[in-house]
């Protein structure tokens, strides 16, 4: 089966060398708003024009789409879904259904599969929330994130006056975790299961009493967090804080009969976001790729698809080894 | 939708408490070999004689079959997957080809749809293993269990000679858990990831040093692993040992590119195994009447069967609230 990577930063670097690891798997090339001629891939792939995708409309069975959620992806993936079997990480919760309802009419008028919001949250965390409530419906949720690099808050820290860099580290607390662990089905709001860590280099001259309230006090970001800001020189973000890692935790704790108490965890440790989330898209969509080969056209979730179309095996290999 | 249970044990027992906790879900009744009027229900709902069943084929949508892997399921599944849609919790790893192809040929034939092998292990720890090993190929999966009692460990310390009572946890090492979340993917073997706790009630005047060395030297069961034999009371067995708790872990380090790592892990911890063995074979019993009313025919795995159908929320709610 042959993918094309649309966009080519952080993620679509992951896919280009997830698809590499992937024998079933051949990439077509990366597609690009640049100037292709200012592009080098990783794996020395073609890159093309994205205005060009439609030349290869024959050549491509499933485009992984690489852009950002907040304007590319729903422009984007409702777009090529007319043309083309598609699989995006479109990841703002609340626009998750209109995206899916945008998606799935160009796909289901097309002939096309589609697969939306694919990655670890939403995707492999979804997947760990879907499986513990339908197995044990009388218990209770939790989603803890971290601890790891949040490029959002990262983002708007960057923009506070005196910042020349920041990374914004969300972290679990502990106690938090094993309160939840315990089965006691605590109520727990986001701001009691996190803490934020800020690293921040401060421009010349600037106030750094104002840049650490500046940040704690940010709403929606910061605002009601235990945050800390630590001040660091340029060298030491650059040796200490260069990577993108993340992970968390989905723990479902319900009871059945008899005072019985059950804890289904689900945890990720990733020294690469975009890497892991790479090859999360690479396995859905060998998928979508096997679900349209089969006729089963329009929008999907990570709910809608069998965990047998994942994975390169055979049905029989996949019996004998892994069940 | 209206279940039936084959077979009352705990396992059946379990199944009635789970089914009565799910809304969208009916209990025809118990079908049992005993004397139906020597059975009593938790919940009041009928009992009928095992023979009597196919005067029902036309009030049940799905049975579930709780009986035994070593004699029962391998005639059972296959026989009333002729005449309903079936689901079984079949756990002998080795014989899995050969049943699933007898219940598979039946189901195929009469327009049924069977799920076998569900349970916690075979199913839920396969679908870490197949989820984990299809996002991150180039890496290495392991499976621990415990802490927990193995009934099949249990049973064979009853055997031995002067042992009145025993039971076995199963124990997995913590070193050896910690080894691969570290990421560096050790050669384990199950005797090097676990020790065995055995308790045993010695019958009077047994002699205690022969019953000790008979369980540890014990050929498949014991030989080889590091396995402590504890002397108890009756009183004691029946205080501190008459649960059924289990669990484990099954975690899949792998790398993606410049020397990343990520660690999956899923883990369970169950106060009662058969309990949450039956919420999980009800979750699957309701993609089994999904699947047979969309006319999705034959025997299938935990492998085959899409997150979404295991739940009573459509398909817009899991959107809204579980992506």
């Amino acid at each position: 089966m042959k993918f094309a990577i649309y966009g080519y930063g952080n993620l679509g670097r992951g896919v280009e060398l997830a698809a590499a690891a992937a024998k079933d798997v051949e990439l077509f090339g990366v597609f690009t708003r640049r100037d292709p001629d200012s592009v080098k891939t990783q794996t020395g792939i073609p890159v093309y024009r994205s205005e060009d995708i439609l030349k290869y409309k024959n050549d491509i069975d499933v485009i992984i789409i690489c852009g950002g959620s907040a304007t590319d992806l729903p422009v984007m993936t409702p777009r090529l879904a007319r043309d083309f079997n598609v699989i995006d990480s479109f990841d703002t919760h609340s626009r998750i259904a209109d995206h899916f309802a945008a998606v799935n009419d160009a796909a289901k008028a097309s002939g096309h599969t589609a697969i939306i919001s694919v990655g670890w949250d939403p995707g492999m965390f979804s997947l760990a929330r879907i499986y513990g409530e339908s197995i044990l419906p009388d218990g209770k949720s939790y989603t803890f994130w971290g601890k790891g690099v949040s490029q959002g808050h990262s983002d708007a820290c960057r923009r506070v006056d005196g910042v020349a860099d920041a990374r914004q580290y969300t972290v679990p607390r502990e106690s938090a975790i094993q309160a939840v662990r315990s089965g006691r089905q605590p109520e727990l709001s986001a701001t009691d299961g996190h803490t934020r860590e800020v690293y921040v280099v401060a421009k010349e001259g600037a106030d750094k009493a104002k840049i650490e309230s500046d940040i704690k006090n940010m709403p929606a970001y910061f605002e009601g967090y235990e945050t800390t800001v630590n001040f660091i020189s340029r060298e030491e973000m650059n040796r200490d804080h260069s990577e993108l890692p993340h992970g968390g935790f989905v723990i479902r704790t319900g009871g059945t009969a008899n005072g019985h108490k059950h804890v289904i965890e689900y945890s990720l440790k990733l020294d690469s976001n975009p890497e892991f989330t790479s090859s999360v898209l690479v396995a859905y969509a060998r998928a979508a790729y096997k679900l349209n080969a089969r006729g089963d056209h329009g929008c999907k979730t990570v709910f809608d698809i069998a965990p047998a179309d994942l994975s390169p095996l055979s049905p029989d290999e996949l019996r004998a080894h892994l069940l």
